[in-house]
């Protein structure tokens, strides 16, 4: 079958064998795959990759071939042996990118031996399939795994009605946390990016406030906004400091980048919670003591539990959490390689997406 | 009166002027005062410390005198205008080492005009006091200070009975943490330190396992305890990895210098909780991919509030947190700058307390 192939540190369009689905697996045709910051992460710094991502890298012998592509919507074509063949042959799904083989998991798109949605054809694990209800389309439904990233930071923020969101970054995982926290009902979010197509996208996902750090602090603006009651009262200041009480802060970092956590630590106030959702791939230095004056917390996040990952399918074919927008781009399998250059300008995309059974 | 006084970074002996209690404070002779790893950092890196500690330093003008010593029982002498005179003239006392002066807080012992414990009297809040309750003595009241500290840092922890905490760093901190677990009745509690002295004195304030992370790996002692269920049985093995399962690791960092952090997100495993009550004044280093992979959750901490501070004396005080052993040294006012010299080696000495009120 027509793959897109990760091969020395290149994509390179080839054929490669059919995958042929195990006891309990099930055949698939890939209808449509997303392209994820990770993918990139992946081509470009391929060795730090693979050394760093316990459960997703070690799958992976760079010097052999991997089909990468994790964010699908499937079709189901045939099963193997063993399944309970629950849907109708013919039935979209989408899964979490896992398969568990001889009780080891491999990571769907970032293993030698199991190819992901940047090939015509691909095997799953019957028990994580999900059907796509609701008649949604293609399109959306393979955005479920990148949305449920978001689904699982805004669970992990542990959110009271009174805590004040802060989405620091726009991009993919921003515009997901963002999504996730108006599905919840969440609200004032502020949201910061420098880039104007992902604030304009951070406007469209439902952010309330949308600022540019080049022109306005993010920080400041969560303070005023803290400062103010959820009836709508300035609150009364702290006798103790003369500086107004502050609503409680919870702000996703959501760029991956160093420097970004020090940053936000100087922006926070007491009692602030982060929600580390951005995958920095580098060292980063942090000032323990402000978080220690200020009694921070940081919460680091990875990934979505299998619940996390069905809700967010139900939650995008109900319309609560609205998607389409963010796919600014498709390309069949030869467009692959174009779609990741042009997915490191903010300017040109959010998501580009993948039809592997079509020509550019 | 006589104080020992920081000037021009080194302690002196010297005449200060007497204090005089305003509306609503107290005039109180310091019985003891114990020598906090706070006050070694405001004398060696002055700089630094004023400009890092919010709420702290913010008082101190190091150009002018200030007068130390914030951990201290004391001796009510005589009474300011407009106060309520709860309790009879030499009655003992404790309090949070903080008056409020104009609406602006002031903290006893970081400031130029209200000297602390390291002379022979200081003025306090009188709704501060607390009576030092069941006849304990001097020395021990002193600690409340302190241990307050681990008591408020084990609180933040919001330990579950399922948790297994390990404490990285026997200094004060690490001590007083290790306290306030065993007053908790949680255990088994893992201490780790290089210092000989150290570990004796864990040992004393009740941890089960201690270790000298020069010969075992504090992290994999913790993990043997983890991967065994509260009922004494072998966790089953993950059947994803082949790993066995293991209960959640609290991690307390009580060394406050670089490399700690990231040493310990090295060492833990998926899910652990790190409180970081060490005082690292420098900029640290971090690999924030550690913290995703693993989902690890940091959280700073600092100081108490006021219900743990009273919690503590009581605790103290009915036997539940010894603190005896803590003390290696005493002092009088001659005796302090040697004091601060001595504390430098943890093989000499855990805490010094200074007596004002008598010669060396």
């Amino acid at each position: 079958m027509r793959a897109v192939v990760m091969r020395d540190s290149k994509l390179v369009v080839d054929d490669v064998p059919e995958p042929v689905p195990g006891a309990g697996e099930v055949l698939v045709k890939t209808r449509t795959c997303g392209i994820c910051g990770s993918d990139l992460h992946a081509l470009e710094h391929t060795k730090a990759f693979v050394e760093n991502s316990p459960g997703v890298g070690s799958g992976m012998d760079v010097r052999r071939d991997v089909v990468m592509g994790h964010e699908f919507c499937a079709e189901i074509l045939d099963y193997g042996p063993g399944c309970t063949k629950l849907h109708p042959i013919g039935t979209r799904v989408c899964a979490m990118p896992v398969l568990v083989r001889q009780g080891v998991p491999v990571a769907v798109g970032y293993s030698n031996d199991v190819p992901g949605g940047y090939a015509e054809r691909m095997v799953l694990m019957e028990p994580l399939l999900l059907p796509v209800p609701n008649g949604l389309d293609d399109l959306r439904a393979a955005l479920t795994e990148p949305m449920a990233v978001g689904v699982h930071a805004v669970e992990a923020a542990q959110l009271t009605e009174d805590d004040v969101p802060l989405v620091i970054g726009c991009g993919p995982i921003g515009l997901a946390v963002i999504t996730a926290l108006k599905a919840r009902g969440v609200g004032p979010v502020v949201a910061a990016d420098y880039s104007p197509l992902r604030r304009k996208l951070a406007e469209t996902q439902g952010a309330d406030i949308v600022i540019d750090p080049a022109e306005t602090s993010p920080y400041t603006t969560w303070q005023e906004l803290a400062a103010v009651s959820l009836a709508g009262e300035k609150l009364p200041e702290n006798p103790m400091t003369g500086t107004p009480m502050l609503r409680p802060g919870v702000f996703f970092e959501c760029v991956g980048v160093p420097g970004v956590i020090d940053q936000m630590m100087v922006g926070a106030e007491r009692g602030c919670r982060f929600v580390i959702v951005g995958v920095c791939m580098e060292q980063d230095h942090i000032r323990p003591l402000l978080g220690i004056s200020k009694e921070l917390a940081l919460k680091f996040v990875l990934g979505y539990t299998a619940e996390e990952f069905a809700r967010t399918l139900t939650l995008i074919a109900e319309g609560a959490m609205p998607v389409e927008s963010l796919i600014t781009g498709k390309v069949g399998i030869e467009g692959v390689a174009d779609a990741f250059r042009d997915l490191k300008n903010p300017e040109a995309h959010a998501k580009i997406v993948v039809e592997p059974w079509r020509s550019r």
